[in-house]
């Protein structure tokens, strides 16, 4: 079995090759020497159709992240090809999660800009922050993202908030209300944190109706930009019928060497939104958790001829 | 006994006549009424000279914050004026210091300014951030306020690096190293949270000697600027000897209607700075907190004709 890779950190090539010891049947490419036409498992975060039409022998696309919504998912299962996506960040994701609606209801951003031009406006008590303590959480998606960001928020005692559809995956079932509608979730948690997949079902699922309940709520969202209506959220941002968002998934992406505003309309403009470049699974520690998830699939994969879990290509995720 | 309260909002103006009622011999008076000739008990957040030298009945000076350098220490010393100040706001220092030190790891604020001019740098995996996962994290004060930071990052395993003369107040031993120096707590730990009072002894208590052995390492302030020497903490952040900070206490504040940088020093220049405007205690829980403790501390007073606590006018805190 011919495994191709373009992940070639020192780390998990060398991790790679410690897993080669014990399957001597597993050959090993990359570089230079990546046989792309040979190739029966890839490694790989991006792929080209070219690409795609040379590895004729392609079995397994492993990519080491989440979202799969700009994978060529239909030509993927013409060919029945198995895509094995990577759930290691979601710890990482959910500390970014955490660490931006903190900031946001701290006022982080906006006081710092302030004050690097000597104006003290947060000083005087008229201009609070909002302290996340005893608060309502909203939690719109329940996988690993939102389990590890109910784990963080413990120690500030919230009252979460969710879908009822999700009440399974719950194990302490103090502190929590569910809701049988997304509308009811939103309009009734102080800040709700949205990491759903993107998928046909989920494209603009948050819409003008539901954040014109929002008045005094905050949102972040680390799922996927389009999963709230572009122009609904500008707008609801820009009125002050959301109170404030944090945004770490957009609209527009960048382009090799190109400036680019990550919307077509002007979030940057807004004081009361914080704006991240996609970063949520981009933390020191992501490298090692994703490359050692990769290798653990691999075994369990040569010692069971299966995998733990691929990708859903028809609900895509 | 006349009480006497420049804290006039209506949520502790009605506290305070409910807690009259139950004790006949207690006066309030307040606003336009103020009798300040009178009162042996004043609760404010200023006084003046004046207002102290006209204040001759003056026994218990109440204020609701916990930073006492400010006051006129021995003048209250030598007319033997109680000061009772507040430690209510201990979870929202500790909630604000951890946010920081979030958004200081996050580099929030650096991604947002870039973000907004179309720069997605963080969008490489070169430029990550740092996950406050498994990492050492430094304690420099360990009253409310550091107990409260170890509260809430708890879910992070950190591994928590303090003094060795505070280890009588940690309950847990597991996950805590105890180092006798400042010098070896600071050079030890991946990310420092300093909430020290400013006191004769805490001035100038971290200068450059121990500054430039934090090359790797991150400091949140959210006790007094004076801990730091000034120029020492410009100068290390500009060279990166410090690899960042996030600041919330400074050495020059601002007056009414003036523009005013928070240093002499271009701190708003640098990039792995975050400035906050000495906001740690002002959320929008703090003044129901800080109320309720003032009127317990009261109800106290006057059931046992004496205070939980007062602050130790030699030893400043």
């Amino acid at each position: 079995m011919l495994i191709g890779t373009k992940r070639t950190d020192a780390y998990f090539i060398q991790k790679l090759k410690e897993l080669q010891a014990n399957f001597p049947e597993v050959e090993v490419s990359y570089g230079d020497a990546l046989k792309i036409n040979d190739v029966e498992v890839l490694i790989t975060s991006r792929i080209t159709n070219e690409e795609l039409d040379k590895a004729s022998n392609l079995k397994i696309l492993i990519i080491p992240f989440t979202g799969v919504n700009n994978l060529p998912l239909e030509r993927l299962k013409a060919r029945n090809i198995a895509l094995i996506n990577s759930h290691a960040h979601a710890p990482i994701v959910a500390l970014r999660a955490v660490t931006l609606g903190l900031a946001l209801l701290g006022r982080v951003v906006e006081l710092h800009k302030q004050l690097e031009k000597g104006m003290w406006k947060g000083f005087d008590e008229t201009s609070a922050w909002t302290a996340i303590l005893n608060k309502k959480v909203g939690l719109l998606g329940l996988g690993a993202i939102g389990l590890n960001i109910v784990k963080y928020l413990e120690p500030y005692n919230p009252h979460y908030i969710t879908l009822s559809r999700y009440q399974s995956k719950i194990e302490n079932k103090h502190n929590w209300t569910y809701y049988d509608t997304i509308d009811e979730l939103c309009s009734n948690s102080d800040i709700m944190f949205v990491s759903l997949p993107l998928t046909p079902e989920t494209k603009g699922i948050i819409d003008k109706n539901i954040l014109n309940k929002m008045r005094d709520k905050y949102l972040v969202n680390v799922g996927r930009g389009e999963l709230i209506v572009e122009e609904d959220f500008y707008t609801a941002l820009k009125n002050n019928m959301l109170k404030g968002a944090a945004i770490d998934v957009w609209y527009q992406y960048p382009e090799k060497g190109r400036i680019n505003l990550p919307s077509k309309y002007p979030f940057h403009e807004l004081s009361n939104v914080i704006l991240s470049p996609h970063v949520a699974g981009m933390s020191d520690l992501t490298q090692k958790l994703v490359s050692d998830e990769i290798i653990d699939n691999l075994r369990y994969y040569f010692e069971n001829k299966r995998f733990k879990y691929t990708v859903d290509l028809d609900r895509a995720y």
